[in-house]
């Protein structure tokens, strides 16, 4: 995602602080205090301005909802729409997905979303996509047994890595799709991505996936 | 496949009787006598013209290959090319697929091909498609346990299909390609029906899939 470097953005982000988390480490291993309640977590990783999120906060009010993002300048249109949505159930934290386990603990999510992660079209960049073995690891940690990873993406490289990924990791499977948008799919919200590649016409291919125990 | 009835194609077909094996049935359980050694059987389902398993039976001398197809104008075409290739480690046999068991008893088969198979694309047809769980469990009898089904197709639906019966059936998945022509591929030989897409431009989809234990 190209973003301009906005001066003073870390300062507005702080000022959300009834949504946006600034030290997340503090909270490993007692999310549910945040949220004061005992209902499960589910995580966006890489949210973007957080469209998704939100409306799933909305439709889903007996869910937690979590939106990891690495960038400050989309963390804070994240905020913003988040303070005017008014949605109790959701919180923001920026972090690098590669220091995941300092923020939760084992167990402690139900339910983790993959959006249109960056594809990292080159070869040689397959190590940072999400989807690489050595981030399932540590999603593996901190999912609950029978949480499920569900991923969706525009771009057929990432999906096809993705796939391999999933099953040479020997994770279950279900709901593959190579064409989402082909069928109405009333429970599906729709992120900016999207929006904005199913619009142009191109497929959005989804799956669900799950740890062995 | 969309064949020509053809009188006289079984008594043409019968004359073939190094390649084509009349009476399957009476093989079950003792198809390396048929082939006089102890190489390992793969089969491909639905063979068609058969120039991909006459071309798959020259390239690996130490394997012995059946086609199973239902249709018998097809099953000549594919007699008249195996002759003329002169492939001692090939047979062809007429078999609706339906009745594999009838002809095959547990663990006789190495690996399955499954090429281009009849999408089916209307929903109400889908136990017929050769994915179906039903079909899943009969090659799932006859595979040796380390066995694998190979499949490739150009019918997006079809392989979204497959992957979901192989995912539902908890069976492992690799190799996974959502455009196998992208990259040059010198072991891959190509059907009658991927020559045909391929040279249209259209992606061919192909996965390996393994029965767990
Ligand atoms: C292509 S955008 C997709 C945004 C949104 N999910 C959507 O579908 O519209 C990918 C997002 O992932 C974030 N991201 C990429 N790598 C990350 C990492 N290592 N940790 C946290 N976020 C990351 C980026 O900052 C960006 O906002
Ligand atoms: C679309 S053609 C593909 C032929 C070839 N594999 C290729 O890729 O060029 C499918 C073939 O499967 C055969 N077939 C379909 N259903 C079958 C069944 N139940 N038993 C055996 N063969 C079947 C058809 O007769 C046809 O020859």
């Amino acid at each position: 995602m190209r973003v301009r470097k906005k001066p003073g953005a870390m300062e507005a982000l702080l000022a959300f602080d009834t949504v946006y988390i600034d030290a997340p480490m503090m909270h490993r291993g007692a999310w549910q205090q945040v949220f004061g309640n005992d209902a499960p977590i589910y995580a966006e990783f890489g949210g973007g301005k957080g469209s998704f999120i939100i409306e799933m906060a909305k439709r889903h009010p007996d869910v937690n909802f979590i939106m990891v993002d690495v960038i400050t300048e989309v963390m804070l249109k994240a905020a913003e729409k988040a303070a005017k949505a008014n949605v109790p159930n959701l919180r923001l934290i920026k972090l690098d997905l590669a220091f995941l386990d300092q923020v939760f603990a084992p167990d402690e999510l139900t339910r983790i979303y993959l959006n249109f992660s960056d594809p990292w079209p080159k070869k040689r960049h397959y190590k940072r996509r999400l989807t690489y073995r050595d981030f399932l690891m540590k999603y593996h940690e901190v999912l609950k047994p029978d949480g499920w990873i569900y991923l969706k993406t525009d771009n057929q490289l990432l999906f096809e890595f993705s796939l391999n990924e999933f099953a040479d990791c020997d994770m279950k499977m279900r709901a593959i799709s190579l064409d989402l948008h082909s069928n109405p799919i009333p429970w599906n919200v729709m992120t900016e991505y999207e929006q904005k590649f199913s619009e142009m016409g191109m497929p959005i291919y989804r799956v669900e996936a799950q740890f062995r125990l």
